[in-house]
């Protein structure tokens, strides 16, 4: 019989949750063992479906190193909770299991004080190696990185390092033994081969001819994007964090990698969305904090749209003669939006692959500038029939002012033209600027783009009424 | 001195390629040496650079190794023109040589007769492999998988799996020996361990001992986004394929797990700019194929906002008596749309990252039915301000009746909250409407979301001003 897949509407956690939370109860020591075989994120999701009180009784019940490996994998709030309940003594013991950047991690999301408190109870080395991480920003290729990596001198023979290797693995500190690195006298890094070339290699080759000299490394200043971009450039499960003098400090996994992929994906969604990104789930974030995030961008575009407002009071006297203008306001001005949007959307996501470059821009604008023509003329052919249709079928009677069909037609058509193509150049440039600016491209959200579109919407739409309407309806 | 670090702004390959040019014009035998310890991906930037004819005279320098890892790094367009340029039987003496997830990728964008013609030059047995491959969607597992993987029997010793590793290492057919997989006698996935817990353990002991019995795996018709979420939850750095005997038939790994996950953000990037997701980058597909993906949404959401004019089409009496309501058709549209924005974006990355499920929608209704609430009270606060400001300083000076400046603000503010309201709930619920319907959540972009909020907005407005301004204004 094959077990059954993985399925994410079944709720493993609260299948299981009842029976360990019996096993508890009745004999605490044999959790550990019956436990033993679950992978550690998924005996962390059904601990995440006990009473909290609980919870510590169960990591108390697992030996330290298992309970770091599902400590890593809880929700970040919940592990912030069971680090501040446990005796500072009894959290050192765990965290001081978990890898250096993973316990460097959970260290930082604790309060000050509490952080303090169970690093006094490290042992000194590996709190040296916590606090130096702690010093990193998170964002950062220091802030990722962890501290074990497998490193060999270049002038060793391949079984010799191979030997070395064994003994680094069966110390167990390492978590990611995926590339060998390989260091001249000074600790600089030469060279890296996989473990699979070493394996591969001829016993008695000196390990400086198996390694490839070319090795793709980063600064610990070092964005996470540029982090994320090479690991994908290069196909890479690790990236070497280097000092100035080249020496190997660190080293980011492929897992951290994705993680910060994910987070900033979340965040560049959330920013083209028209927000400051959250920082947590959006079901873990309060209630306050999230409008917090939502309030500041709401209120400049509401002061940007306010010009809105202003330049339709420019135009009272037009409207006031021929009402039918107004119909249109919501239908042009959207449009310009929309297609503003999708030139935003596209740009932006370019730019975060490195598809598109800064020097980039005029052929974008260019691109934009025909796309936005033909999008245009798509929807000024279906505005002009709109307005004819109805005023043929008699739809528009209520309408004031429908007695120049044709020239509204053409004043509604042109608009049409003009607002979209000044909507695919103006969302296409925004994140072009914003870029040049410093800041980050992923804040052109559609909303920004829209209210900039709206308000130089709206005297193009009156523009070309002015022009083609006085005399008539004007 | 220390190398440079790679920087995107500084043009490697324009650096090279003149370089390149003159030593293939030379020596071409050459090259091969010359160019032997870049990292393929690095070449490939150069040979990028490169006048189209020279690229296939490059490849034939190379040899066939070198040549196939090189071109798994080239651009998709110019990849396929080289290999259709190539004669079949060179070209297939090339792909033979990459992963077979890779060769099956090239052929995958060939057109079917080249894809042929270079097949029938391939040996029977990789024939066979790549014919299979090509035979899965490539959004799924099985179009992502290689078929190369390591797996021992469960019943030897740790010495003899290594010996049995060191082997296959030095096939040199594996691109990833980071996990060996454990086996029964009829091929069944039972257990897995990484190289390095392999390494660790003590030479008598039985691999089934040493491995881990719970396997993540996946069949090969899921979906790429479920084996990004189950590689991202796991921190795996490949995750078995398994037929339904749960004998692994292939393994993706975790570089191309990335480029799946970068490939799905785009789509959702593009879908929630309110158009059809691309299928190559923005520089390279064609302005006709660009325009057509986003036509057809716009003409879409210009059909709904169609109806915008047919609601002030409705309220043309009260606006022919309060011309002023015209004023704040925007503004207040605008702001819906923005909140109803926020909203959906923040749902819709909840959904793509499994934080948020079906079932939570009315948790979220009522969490976005508060946050809107409040959103619309701030925004309400600044609209009655305006309308009161405006009007005390006699900057309204040209709007039509400004006689009941109170109500008047009221009308905004209250039209303001309500809008602002429906937009989050609106913008919220979409994404839950769209699963539910088996449709993809990142289809309920923010034009989408506004040019619902519109419609309903007017009305909103225009309710309010029914209510508060009957027999005043209008």
């Amino acid at each position: 019989m094959t077990p059954p897949s993985r399925d994410e509407d079944r709720p493993l956690a609260a299948l299981l949750a009842p029976d360990l939370l019996a096993l508890l109860e009745e004999s605490p020591a044999s959790v550990a063992v019956e436990t033993e075989e679950m992978h550690p994120r998924d005996l962390a999701d059904v601990i995440e479906a006990l009473p909290e009180e609980r919870v510590v009784d169960l990591l108390a019940a697992l030996p330290d190193e298992r309970a770091a490996d599902v400590l890593g994998y809880l929700e970040e709030e919940l592990r912030s909770h069971i680090l501040e309940a446990l005796p500072a003594r009894r959290a050192a013991e765990i965290v001081v299991e978990m890898t250096p950047d993973d316990r460097a991690d959970v260290l930082d999301e604790l309060t000050e004080e509490a952080a303090e408190e169970i690093l006094a109870e490290i042992p000194t080395a590996e709190r040296l190696i916590t606090e130096r991480l702690l010093a990193f920003e998170p964002d950062t290729a220091g802030g990722l990185m962890t501290t074990d990596f497998v490193s060999v001198p270049a002038d060793i023979v391949v079984d010799e390092a191979l030997r070395q290797v064994r003994v680094l693995a069966r110390e167990g500190r390492q978590e990611a033994m995926y590339a060998v690195y390989v260091t001249d006298a000074a600790g600089r890094l030469r060279g890296v081969m996989s473990l699979r070339e070493l394996l591969a290699a001829p016993d008695g080759t000196r390990v400086d001819d198996v390694a490839w000299q070319e090795v793709v490394s980063v600064p610990a200043t070092a964005d996470r994007s540029e982090v994320a971009r090479l690991t994908a450039e290069y196909d890479l499960v690790a990236i070497p964090v280097v000092d100035d003098e080249r020496r190997i400090v660190g080293l980011v996994t492929v897992d951290d990698v994705i993680d910060a992929i994910e987070e900033e994906h979340s965040e560049d969604v959330q920013k083209m969305g028209g927000m400051e990104a959250l920082d947590e789930p959006y079901m873990q974030v309060g209630l306050l904090d999230m409008i917090r995030k939502r309030v500041v961008w709401l209120c400049v575009l509401f002061a940007g749209s306010l010009l809105t407002a202003t330049v339709i009071g420019r135009f009272q006297d037009a409207l006031d003669r021929a009402l039918v203008l107004s119909l249109f306001i919501p239908l042009i001005i959207s449009s310009g939006g929309n297609s503003g949007s999708q030139a935003t959307s596209l740009i932006i996501r370019a730019m975060a692959l490195g598809e598109v470059e800064l020097r980039d821009w005029w052929h974008v604008a260019r691109r934009e500038l025909a796309s936005g023509l033909a999008l245009g003329l798509v929807l000024g052919v279906l505005g002009f029939a709109r307005v004819l249709l109805w005023h043929e079928f008699g739809l528009s009677a209520p309408e004031a002012g429908n007695q120049f069909p044709v020239r509204l037609a053409f004043t509604i058509a042109g608009a049409l033209v003009g607002v979209v193509t000044f909507g695919s150049l103006a969302g296409s440039m925004l994140p072009f600027l914003l870029r040049r600016l410093g800041l980050d491209p992923a804040s052109a959200s559609a909303p920004f783009v829209a209210t900039l579109v709206d308000v130089t919407g709206l005297i193009i739409y009156f523009g070309f009424a002015v022009l083609l309407l006085q005399g008539f309806l004007l």
